[in-house]
């Protein structure tokens, strides 16, 4: 064993899966967020004896290698500062989940690297606690800290960010659900949507939105369809962000007609998700999109998944 | 029998209790009511064979008579138009709920109207149905047809607004909450506490407020008192409407020193209500309310109730 022996350490490495996410869910901007069974990274992390973090690169993508400009390794290097021991990890991504597609592929690299790390020193770190790292990922990635993806990759499931400062995280009851994610390929960068945002908005938009928030809140709950689609709404954020992915309204009317519940852009974009309550509606709901798109002439990813319970895992550790 | 004998009207006159309700619980303007076990009033209502609506004068309150201007008297002329018979009501009503008290003095007043009014009519139609005429109520009230008060004062317990057009009524899930109000003798017109807030609101507010929604409806379906208490939290209407109440900032800070979960305005004020986990900490609370309020010297009224998990409800008819 090394000089860090003095923490409980057992493994020297360990692989994770860390699932793609859904933020917003439409009428929850920057509160709520879902954590999906497909797509998903997988990556490993070595224990190394020497206060660093390596990123290895990853394979297909064009990402910084520095960790400090890196998502995953910017919350490693704010571990290692925490811990205080002269340990560091080295960090390889198998990356599925394409960046700028809009289902947290940065909150994935950054929530992965944290609980693997945490795994490493023992699980030392609570879930909150393990959100508070990844949070410094996404601020590197879109230069803001928020958690509408962090939260749900690591606990999974459905979950609300109450409050941010202070962290309050809550976990929703989540019912059946089937999610179909359309990513048509074209890019569009989180800072970019939230840039177009507007700084105020209309009290009696607000109060719509935040009628639909409770009522999607209460749908989930109460395991209420009807209630889940009529709350999939939003009136704020919808409205600009949708003018940037092309066949949005056609997409989000015609998978209604086919039977979802109802659906929206997912994160910031491009990818649009649909939730249907069972999968023959999912599968179709799928065939609408990529109708579309290839009537738009776009390329597209699509996913036809459930709700992840579980959020980023241990996959295997030695 | 009367010519009115086609509708299956068996009693001729009924008694209703209608309810306090406090709108808004802090963070839920426009969008979420509670009802209350006190106050109350007591509506009388004797069916007539003539379609007109007589108000019988309020005892100790300056209410109009002219029922079109009264706030029981609208939305029974609104029914009297959709039932469309020879028919009419004459009201009495006991009013014990103070008009201006800010705890849904005309939604009892119009809401017992027509659930009254229904039930003498065979209860033809269905509680949203009620919510909708009652509704017309508060238009002649306050100007604005809103609902917060009307619907859990029909419905009973807790309710959402997710919708006023089209209207979306949802009930939550009512944990164990002791309420205590006090009512300083002070005059807070709905109609001006409209008047003083912004028509536009941050973004970054809003964003607070919603998230701090969804934390206040999961907390009551998952009996989380902790969550409930730090989801009472506004940080749009209150820092406007607070101004015009005096002793505000104190009542509040002192009744959660005192182990109160939390709490804010009733509605547009001046009433203040707090919620406690249990009887012994809602009766401290009316303590500490009525010390303050003796301290300023401003006469006060105050209630250690219970949510009322029924609504109006028809105590005698014949």
């Amino acid at each position: 064993m090394t000089n860090s022996s003095h923490i409980d350490v057992q493994p020297r490495s360990c692989t994770v899966h860390a699932p793609a996410t859904v933020a917003n869910l439409v009428c929850g901007f920057d509160v709520l967020g879902m954590c999906l069974e497909a797509p998903y990274d997988l990556m490993s992390i070595k224990l190394l004896d020497e206060r660093k973090v390596i990123m290895n690169k990853v394979e297909g993508f064009d990402l910084p290698t520095d960790p400090a400009q890196n998502t995953a390794g910017a919350p490693l290097l704010a571990m290692l500062e925490e811990v205080n021991q002269p340990i560091g990890f080295e960090v390889s991504i198998q990356k599925h989940i394409k960046p700028g597609s809009g289902i947290g592929s940065s909150a994935a690299s950054a929530a992965g690297a944290v609980v693997a790390a945490n795994h490493l020193l023992g699980n030392i770190f609570s879930k909150e606690d393990m959100v508070r790292f990844a949070m410094i990922g996404e601020k590197v990635a879109s230069g803001v800290k928020h958690a509408d993806n962090i939260a749900p990759c690591i606990y999974g499931g459905i979950t609300l960010i109450r409050s941010i400062f202070p962290l309050d995280i809550v976990e929703i009851h989540v019912p059946e659900l089937h999610i179909t994610v359309v990513h048509p390929q074209i890019e569009v960068r989180t800072a970019d949507a939230r840039q177009i945002l507007r700084k105020e908005v209309l009290l009696k938009d607000a109060i719509r939105q935040w009628g639909n928030i409770g009522g999607l809140v209460a749908g989930f709950m109460k395991n209420d369809y009807g209630l889940i689609g009529r709350s999939l709404e939003d009136v704020i954020i919808e409205p600009v962000r949708s003018m940037l992915i092309p066949g949005f309204d056609e997409v989000k009317q015609k998978c209604k007609q086919a039977g979802a519940l109802g659906g929206g852009i997912s994160g910031s974009g491009p990818s649009i998700f649909m939730l249907s309550k069972d999968e023959g509606t999912a599968k179709e709901i799928e065939r609408v999109m990529k109708d579309i798109y290839n009537r738009i002439g776009l390329a597209q990813h699509t996913y036809v998944t459930t709700v992840n319970l579980t959020g980023v895992h241990v996959l295997d550790s030695q």
